[in-house]
């Protein structure tokens, strides 16, 4: 059996050959490998190096006292530093777990996005967490930025998780058990330290010791950066970040304190780095700089065809995020589409499509060349371009000169309504490949992702590597070459298949030889054989909820290439967890499709999605393994939380920080209590069932199965609440108050609920908003958007809230900070255009739904009014007083006062409307207002017919104004007749 | 070229391979690898435990800013812990060394006593550093305590100084040029940190924030202690250890804080190893326990012959100290001499030989059997044995029967005066090699050492393990059993002989397969080998001072086997270094021979001495490199020193212990100041040379150089005195001030350089014997004897000094303490008795020494007066008046005043004495006695024979008594008559 030393070191022989170094563990307490300076200091600057280290990790938080089978203070990493990217870093990692003896070819080895940032100390990367079989056993990161500085040269780091991976490789179920050395036990060796560090770290270690602690250490720092000393500034750093972990794990980190701990170890961290850059080049950069890859050439051009052929352009990527997946399609399609319709060249319908680590534009029918073409060049306009005796003047002949013609070739034609002297050429059509090259080119450079990174390319930046292009025409390559990639014929298969790379030997055969080849280019070719695949293995036991899961199909799809669905089962025993736990665990972290019966209760089984021609039982018992330690996981959290009373969890929540400036979610949870009370209370519906659900509401997220699955809010607070014994109607209310989770999620359905529900949201927008801002573009970091959508779902759906509204709750919705009236305006704005958009999606005229949009405080109402808008549009009276009202905005001067002297009105029709709008009796919406107005018709038609408002006489003529102010301010309030269109 | 990294890691794979566990370094800053919890705590209690770890080991006092090509603040020791004992770990040890590539037949091995002690955490081990061709390259240690436990089973740890020996293996000559990894140095890698680390602990680190960190960490050891966590107490005793390491870099630790931070971590490391202790008792021992090993079972016994034959019997042990051997060869011939006189075995002289790792008894001619024996068994007493009737009693019948015989065999014998009825029972002798087993046996048992250590053998203990037995009488193996040893007939060569281990086919040939073999056993045979050898190699360029460095010839004898003398040189510019410097290096720290010229002056080379038939070349160069890095080190240091100015050396002081209650060497070194200035103003011989020496007096303590070497003091310090320009009598005198350092070493030639010298001497004495007290048996670790001495060695061939009194002098050495006037009359007791001793020594008749022990606090006098007194005894004058004053002595009673009235004096004889005593004049040493007292002669005669002191008449007899009582008291406080034998 490999033990877990020898794990070491093997996967340390295997990256000394591949020429790292060895360097040591850091001599003081690190969170993880990467903060090593080995690591932090190293990515920086333009020095190369390559190193391989194991890393004890510290993390006082994860102490479990040893008893949770996967989750320990101290867990052991591999740290790998490539830097530069090598430019097949990947394929490396692979290498190593060959090393091991992991057969890469018969597991499923996954690169699943997984992007990285250590706030504190100003990093971040993209990569991806590795899967062996389900198992997250790698991080993998593309470092872009340290101290908040730019990397350049990129580094790639891979940091292996020791204890996760030999458990795999020995099956065993508990750290403990993981055989460390021949015939010792993990446990045997660092049980008793487990033990006893956990107990330091979550019940015993000095807390007043440790606030002096890092108040030493920080100000060691701050000195050492200060005289110009990065590498004991460093060792501080770390310190501090140690000790802030202990004083977190300890429960004795504020809100305040966290942000400013955060902001002066970002700040620290950040002079550290830049210091550090300032020494090594003082010092002459001792390890040397790394050479930027050169320009790629282009293949040689050959055009062995003149017909009609096809284009396929492939860009060749590392494993592109599902959602960056369909994003660089769409661009793909579109860059190649503009690329050729600003050529001359004919060709048929861009097709693309796109795998994780591929990009596939396909033009059918493009010619060999351009099509040939005449171009005019302007010359001098006539007038100066010949004398008054028909000479060329100076000009003419300097263009004739420029041009290369003789005077011969010259014609005159009317550019811009002037006559000029032009001279017209006649092109010819480039070639195909030439003309192809340079549209491709352009593809690769424009791609974008919503994050973008760099690799060992000196040029380009995508969402991930861009390894390889292949572009044929026909049976010829297409010379693109793009920074320090050349495309040729070959394309790469899986990494795993044999040969990994192979010819294409012409553009029309490319995707089938993909197809031959196992690879599935087509995101609907994929899915489908998912959705098969899966729903004959689970047939006839269960079934899989295709639709209901369509999104998370859709997301599998795209996270292979060659799928190939499994049918795995869990132990019955698990089934006593609640569904959720169960779901989320399957969905959100595995990807797995869960199994039902008829009646949809879960099976204890799952479908997970290989990709390509796995070791079937070795996959399939690799994921069992993978989902029984998460379930075991979370049913050690869920009795662990079952012991605990909610008092001690809701406790909890002083600990966890809501945002810096809004307080911690302990804040949160008093301020969502009392405005539900204070809702409830204007309202008159408050209730002994609102009053305890408001006391508790939000104590699940001081659980562990919370903390680990967030998601899990409020299904395990009513599970919890239930065991603890609170009423029904309690547990069920403080779960409604997270409804909805997001767009289509149920709503409370219980009155107590939505009130809970509405003042989470408002408070969460209100402070928000008064703090980072109302969300703009796609950031929306705190999901402020949704927030509003559930407020306006809530309202909508709950007939107890009518009367509420949601813009006076923005206002009674208190914070720790200052809320300014604009801010709230805003907020109400915000609001306002969410219901729009909302209203206008589910079908509703625009005009009318901006016509009731005054009433988006009250979004119940709102629905309402637009009902019986839609009812009176229909009504001929309605229509006929609308239009006057319309009819007298216009005509009315602004400012003109709804009021005048009834004893001016001469005209009978002017006294007839007068007689009509004085008798307007009251309403309170559109059904009340058609009813209200309908003696107003026949006059109002009458006196536009008769009078003419606009009379000589100044008093008869304000007198007339201000009648038809007075139509004009009727329903005001109640529709906004600016928008309405009749 | 074998890299560093390569290096660690070949290493780590031997000892995984010897079952070794592999842990990581600890992740808090540690100075040794010693200190990790995988040695601290594991060798701690019954588990077994084997394990390898490389650990960066911080030494803040080390720092050298990366500039010395020697030292680093943090170098990488590679750390085996091996629980228990495997019995053979030199050989494992060898295994590792050939696992890196070392040829280790062909370079020249050595186990060199080295033992360990960190009284910080109390713990303390015998072993040896191990020599690589001269260079230390292991430290390797059986540990016997830890925390103040005594460890049951011991562990053996093994620390590779890795830099150390990669600067070896790739010949470089700074540890920046090391190829760390294939084409990275290391510098390059570390560089950069060895600089700012050195800056950090030697100039930058806040003493104050240190000072708070000792207390938190300690605080929280004390804690965690309490609450019964060892593993985190631990952790904190380390951070304290850290944090005090670098308050001592930097200049920050006084005097009580050192005293009272070692004495706090010594409690805490030792709380911490108990509680460890208790931890895994209570776990219930997770790694079980070491099996104690089996006792062996002797050889069969055979007896091949009935002739005498030689007995030989060989203890072999792995290497002994050369102190220990000499002690164990004389406690082997007496054990074996009294061991056989028990015996009735007839046998010739018993010889015995030594090597470092063999005892050798040699007996010739033993019996083959004891010779035949007639045992008295004595009965009851007669008068008991028989009754009235003369039958037996019921006595004799018991006895009879006891001794399973009849009556008849019983016979009567007188047994102190009384008869007995006695047996008297033929005993036939036993065979040889059963007697001899059991006298053998108990001479290893009876074995002991200065120091005794245990290893694995459950019941042995002595300097260092005994590992084999070798007993043969004539060809028989003599069954001599020890606890886990059972001797054969089986020797062991040199480890690197082939094959290593030999059968011996008789006593009679035993030393001479040896001889044959290689071994010398005979230790003067041996000192010829290398006298002879030394000699020859450097003839006839230079010659070796057999006689100037017969100690340093006696102890390289016996550190060798197989004696191989080779010749090395050295760079000749080195020899513009202090002759000591040099020669220190070579005796004290390489034990090679120096080479002089004809006139003395060193020679460019050295002898060293080889064990075995190794490579002469390799050995040769590896010596020369050794040397040449010790050079390197030693120049760099004194340039270093050179450059400061004696003031800052001198300031340096204040760093420097010189013991917890006596405060720093700086408090020292102004003590002895001031007493010299004060001893000088008493004699009238104060001087501006004396005045600025006393100023400068220790500075050279200061030094980087003296710091290295601790007996180059006073020799640096002249030499750098003159070097910053003092004039040369100062400086000789700062120089003197050191002197003597043991007997029989030059004395201060200037009256500056020995008031210094007593000044010093004084302060020693004084101080030491107010708080440690002053020296019993064979203990002197602060060398009060050696002081003592020097004292009085510097009073007596100072002239200018002889009207100084010692005793004047210790009550004049004021101290930071108390020094009781008991303690004061102890010390001149003290000094007397040395003063005698010597005197004694020196041939002078005792009487005569304790007549003038009265004045031991000026032993220039004593001289004088012991010159005069060997005159005066021959003076019949003399003689007579001291027969006198011995009679009056005896005569007079005690109390009896010497006063009386002279009329009262009748007698002529009575008269005239009366006369004569009082004319006697003034007299201040023995030959001014003579002279005074001549006009006595006389009279005192006379007055004997004539006058009847006792008188009936009581006014006469008081008188008469008076008056001798006068003579009686007649050069008391010159001479102590009571001790005076003429």
């Amino acid at each position: 059996m490999l033990t877990m030393q020898d794990a070491l070191t093997r996967l340390t022989a295997y990256w000394t050959d591949q020429g790292c170094l060895v360097v040591q563990p850091m001599n003081t307490e690190v969170g993880a490998g990467t903060l090593n300076p080995a690591t932090l200091l190293r990515v920086l600057g333009p020095e190369p190096w390559r190193v391989v280290y194991t890393e004890p990790s510290v993390r006082p938080d994860d102490s479990r006292y040893g008893e949770n089978p996967n989750r320990l203070q101290t867990h052991t990493q591999l740290q790998v530093i490539l830097k530069s990217d090598p430019g097949n870093p990947q394929e490396l990692y692979l290498g190593s777990l060959a090393a091991l003896g992991i057969d890469v070819a018969a597991h499923d080895v996954r690169f699943v996005e997984d992007n990285w940032a250590a706030p504190a100390v100003g990093a971040w990367g993209l990569g991806w967490e590795v899967w062996l079989d389900g198992l997250e056993i790698t991080q993998f990161t593309y470092f872009q930025q340290v101290g908040g500085v730019n990397l350049d040269p990129v580094s790639v780091e891979i940091t292996y998780g020791i204890e996760r991976i030999i458990m795999a490789l020995q099956e065993k179920t508990h750290f403990k058990q993981i055989e460390y050395a021949p015939g010792v036990s993990y446990g045997e060796v660092f049980g008793q330290s487990e033990y006893e560090m956990s107990r330091y770290y979550l019940d015993d270690a000095d807390v007043e010791a440790h606030r002096r602690l890092l108040e030493i250490y920080a100000a060691e720092a701050q000195r050492m950066i200060d005289i110009g000393l990065p590498v004991p500034a460093h060792s501080y750093v770390l310190k501090c970040s140690q000790t802030f972990n202990v004083l977190d794990s300890r429960g004795a980190v504020s809100t305040a304190d966290r942000a400013a701990e955060f902001a002066r170890m970002r700040r620290l961290a950040g002079e550290v780095a830049r210091l550090w850059i300032d020494r090594r080049t003082e010092l002459g950069l001792p390890l040397g700089t790394v050479d930027p890859l050169a320009p790629a050439r282009p293949a040689a051009t050959v055009q062995t065809g003149d017909g009609e052929r096809t284009l396929v352009f492939e860009i060749g990527t590392e494993e592109l995020p599902p959602t960056e997946l369909r994003s660089a399609r769409e661009q793909v399609g579109r860059l190649v589409t503009e690329g050729l319709a600003a050529t001359r060249l004919g060709h048929g319908e861009v097709r693309v499509f796109g795998t994780p680590r591929r990009l596939i534009a396909v033009v059918p029918a493009v010619a060999a060349r351009e099509e040939d073409h005449v171009r005019t060049v302007k010359g001098p306009k006539v007038q100066q371009a010949y004398g008054p005796d028909g000479t060329p003047t100076k000009a003419l002949e300097g263009f004739i000169r420029g041009q290369g013609v003789t005077l011969a070739d010259v014609e005159t034609e009317e550019l811009a309504g002037t006559p000029h002297v032009v001279v017209r050429k006649h092109e010819a059509g480039r070639a195909a490949p030439a003309v192809l090259a340079a549209v491709l080119g352009q593809v690769v450079t424009g791609l974008r992702a919503a994050k973008n990174m760099r690799w060992n390319d000196p040029k380009l930046a995508f969402s991930r590597p861009v390894r390889w292009l292949t572009a044929l025409w026909g049976d010829d390559v297409v010379p693109v070459a793009v920074s320090t990639l050349a495309a040729g014929r070959r394309t790469r298969l899986l990494r795993t298949a044999e040969p990994p790379v192979i010819e294409i030997a012409s553009a029309e055969t490319f995707l089938e030889t993909l197809g031959v080849n196992g690879i599935v280019a087509d995101h609907e070719d994929r899915r489908e054989l998912i959705v098969i695949g899966a729903q004959d293995l689970v047939y006839p036991d269960g079934r899989i909820d295709v639709t209901g899961e369509a999104a998370l199909i859709d997301q599998i799809t795209d996270l292979v290439e060659q799928p190939l669905p499994l049918l795995g089962t869990f132990d019955e025993g698990y089934l006593s967890l609640p569904d959720a736990v169960l779901t989320t665990v399957m969905r959100k972290h595995q990807r797995y499709l869960p199994v039902r019966d008829e009646e949809g209760a879960l099976l204890p089984m799952f479908v997970t999605v290989a990709n390509g021609p796995v070791d079937v039982e070795l996959v399939r018992a690799g994921n069992e393994g993978v989902l029984r330690a998460r379930y075991e996981d979370a049913a050690f959290f869920y009795r662990a939380d079952r012991e605990k009373s909610l008092a001690e969890m809701k406790a909890h929540l002083d600990r966890l920080t809501f945002t810096d400036r809004l307080g911690s979610m302990a804040d949160r949870a008093r301020r969502i209590e009392a405005l539900a009370l204070s809702i409830a209370e204007r309202l008159g519906i408050g209730s002994p069932v609102l009053k305890r659900a408001a006391e508790l509401v939000k104590f699940d997220l001081g659980s562990q199965l919370v903390t680990e699955m967030t998601s899990l809010a409020g299904v395990m607070a009513r599970d919890y609440a239930l065991h603890a014994g609170e009423d029904r109607p309690v547990a069920q209310a403080v779960y409604e108050a997270e409804l909805p989770r997001n767009t289509g999620d149920a709503l409370p359905a219980s009155v107590a609920g939505a009130v809970l529900s509405l003042a989470d949201r408002l408070d969460l927008v209100a402070g928000l908003a008064a703090t980072v801002g109302l969300p703009t573009g796609s950031s929306d970091p705190f999901a402020v958007r949704r927030a509003v959508l559930g407020l306006l779902a809530v309202h909508r759906a709950t007939p107890a809230l009518a009367a509420f509204d949601l813009f006076d709750g923005l206002s009674l919705a208190e914070q720790p900070v200052p809320v300014p009236d604009q801010v709230l305006a805003d907020s109400r704005e915000f609001l306002a255009r969410r219901l729009e958009q909302l209203l206008v999606e589910e079908g509703q005229p625009v005009d009318r739904v901006r016509a009731v949009l005054p009433h988006a405080g009250r979004p119940a109402l709102v629905d309402v009014l637009l009902a019986q808008l839609g009812t009176a549009v229909t009504d001929p009276g309605f229509r006929a007083v609308a239009a006057a009202i319309q009819r007298a905005r216009r005509i009315v001067p602004a400012g003109t006062v709804a009021g005048y002297d009834p004893a001016v009105l001469k005209e009978p029709a002017e006294v007839a409307l007068h007689d009509a709008v004085a008798s307007v009796s009251g309403f309170s919406d559109v059904a009340g207002f058609v009813t209200a107005v309908r003696p107003l018709v026949e006059p109002v038609g009458r006196f536009f017919d008769e009078v003419f408002v606009m009379d000589e006489d100044p008093v008869l003529r304000a007198a007339r104004l201000g009648l038809l102010a007075t139509v004009r301010d009727l329903g005001t309030g109640l529709l906004d007749w600016d928008h309405l269109r009749m």
